[in-house]
């Protein structure tokens, strides 16, 4: 048996490592966090256009331009595009959120100012061919039909419309005809508009040289001409029914609670509630829900966190037969969680956020997503360091402090499968 | 435009590491590879008990195994053991294959041994606690039903079903009649015929101390016992139809042909081919089904190689309307692969298989699974620096040699959807 004590991390261990900021005159933050030991580098380039901003008769038209932009951007066309990215070993992948498009990639690190330049003409100099909107399209619109494939996704899509004031219950892929309402001038507009350096962040993570990676991004982004952009409107929207028929043998069960953004100081207290909740194989969910009555396969909670709004979402997919018991016992466990948690589910839990950080640390794509976040969030960077520190300093008081000023409430309930489920009041 | 030689990676950037070899004398295989730099520690550890050692009529025994022994090992009851575990920080999962079951772990390389200790009571003093089966059962059952709800990996289990004899084309979650039929005996028997150290397994790779390591593992693994196992015998099965109905609005597209496994000298060269195929956003599938056609919005082929055999299994999902002509195309680049790849496909894939090398040295886990699975396929691990010389010297000649010697051929067709497609002949 080991003794706790090998649970902890040493000041060794968590590495001393500096972040290194730069704000462009534009706006564009750069971040960038050099790690001596890595071969790689890796980045995130998040701009301030996500589904939030799609107008309402166009809802998936930040997720098409996304697709857009990949199709030519400066000289190249999109063939040459694509090339000369995999030319340079670009593992790379783009995301649309709610406020936020973010493109992110790693290479070895001899190559990473050859692939932001190559980024540069993507955000600021999109080709967007007429003549392949039509490919879009039919890419968006055939996402959107998969996600009729995918229940559990379906679900929890659900589950965000119900639990959000509009706009910020959205999916990215939007709906059929907002997509196939989207021209060439939409696709355009949308660029002008939310495509710009003011609120958008670069973060990088490897072997960088600061000054020269400095150099070129103001040369290749500091002519990003910022833009003035309206905050989305918040807007009630229709009471949609808990339940949606869905054929099949299966059910899905969704279930949401307010919690606090990440900016919030007692965030990380949020956050570790939910990790007593889900995330080990010891937590309350996996041990109630799967283990002890073997209700159903896949059983979790998270906390998702938006900029000025938050909640804990947990899913639970099992046969109709089950579903019933698995909702009852689920729910319970969310109110269970109104009495606090004990000092041994805070022990397991801190010692598996430590070797999550250590892992985080060797991963420099995780590095470059993580600082680029901590800026979006809080206008500031957390060091490895300070995220260890954060972590020692949790107890079981201050998370029990905040579950008796939040107590799991205000619940949200979306269920998909062949009959309606009793929802709890 | 960058230089091509920015791609290639020099000496120094591919590490010069080695791996530490040690056999036990009951035949358990300890590889390590040792990294300055990390922090973490990752292992992964192999065990000879895969699906193809089910009884026919107990389908799932080995799935069902993997979730038992981890139900208490040694003094530790079910809780305690995971406790254990997650005091230790291991970051952990299971997978059963078609001969193996993986566990695999990472965490602070402070906490390897201990964590290693307690892997060898699960693999060599499972509780297998007879009260727990039910539980058990149900989660394996849940698993099944599981698979009801997503087509895709549905169609991908029947395309590898019609594509092998009898038992290699089996799933690790088996069906519900065999999953039912297990009793506490069938775990029993299954647990001393497979999990043996003869054929098993062990790969690490991160922060250790050789010396400390083979000590620990000697102390700790030495007294399992070897046990002689039969071959799974090989067996004709019934013919099935290349298509399964199934509701909705979206048409699932499997199609397989043979190729070379990992130990084959040629093997690189059939990768690579299916590289071109598949893999980055220049490859062919992806251009010709989704950027110029739009055709569906998921499109992938992979070499997927057991110790014997090999397939490359291609996957395209899409809606009804647009099935008949994604076979059509996605068929027809498997027939064109037979004229060969190109040098600027070849040189856009090096710098991918370079890049990708760069990465899975930074993290230990992968390298952890890297080198247990060289060791299954060629009782040998290649290091980093060898495995980049193998890349610089891949060639397109090799490639289209290969490809003359093994033109795909031999299709083997999988749909699943509502209505069935024409498959070509």
């Amino acid at each position: 048996m080991p003794a706790s004590s090998h649970s902890s991390t040493s000041p060794s261990q968590v590495q001393r490592r500096t972040v290194e900021t730069h704000q462009l005159a534009n706006g564009l933050v750069l971040l960038a966090e050099p790690v001596a030991t890595a071969e790689s580098a890796a980045f995130t380039l998040m701009v301030p256009c996500g589904s939030s901003n799609d107008p309402a008769s166009r809802l998936g038209l930040s997720n098409m331009l996304c697709d857009m932009v990949m199709r030519g951007a400066g000289d190249r066309d999109s063939r040459a595009l694509i090339n000369d990215l995999e030319v340079l070993g670009v593992e790379r992948g783009e995301s649309v959120g709610i406020s936020q498009t973010s493109f992110s990639g790693a290479t070895l690190a001899d190559n990473l100012l050859d692939a932001l330049a190559i980024y540069a003409d993507i955000v600021l100099r999109p080709q967007l061919p007429a003549e392949q909107l039509d490919a879009a399209k039919m890419v968006c619109l055939q996402e959107i039909h998969g996600v009729e494939d995918e229940p559990s996704q379906k679900l929890m899509d659900e589950l965000r419309r119900r639990t959000y004031l509009e706009p910020w219950g959205r999916t990215s892929h939007g709906d059929e005809s907002g997509v196939e309402a989207s021209t060439a001038a939409d696709i355009k507009t949308q660029w002008s508009a939310h495509y710009r350096p003011n609120g958008a962040i670069l973060g990088v993570a490897g072997k960088i040289d600061w000054d020269q990676l400095v150099e070129l991004v103001e040369s290749q982004f500091g002519a990003w001409e910022p833009v003035e952009s309206a905050k989305p409107l918040e807007a009630q929207r229709e009471k949609l029914s808990p339940h949606i028929d869905f054929e099949g043998n299966q059910c899905h069960i969704g279930i949401s609670f307010p919690s606090v953004p990440y900016s919030d100081p007692k965030y990380l207290q949020a956050w570790a509630a939910v990790g007593v909740l889900s995330g080990g194989m010891s937590s309350r969910l996996f041990t109630e829900v799967r283990e002890k009555r073997g209700l159903c396969y896949s059983v979790s909670a998270s906390l998702q966190t938006q900029r000025a709004r938050a909640s804990v979402m947990c899913y639970a997919g099992t046969t109709s037969e089950r579903a019933q018991e698995t909702l009852d016992v689920t729910y319970g466990e969310l109110i269970r969680l109104r009495e606090g948690v004990l000092q041994s589910e805070l022990q397991r839990l801190k010692a598996r956020i430590k070797s999550g950080l250590i892992m985080q640390q060797e991963s420099t794509s995780a590095r470059s997503g993580s600082i680029a976040r901590d800026w979006y969030h809080l206008a500031r960077v957390r060091t490895l360091d300070e995220l260890g520190r954060q972590v020692d300093e949790l107890s079981a008081h201050s998370i029990n402090a905040y579950l008796d000023e939040h107590p799991p409430n205000n619940f949200t309930f979306a269920t998909l499968g062949p009959q309606a489920l009793k929802i709890p009041v």
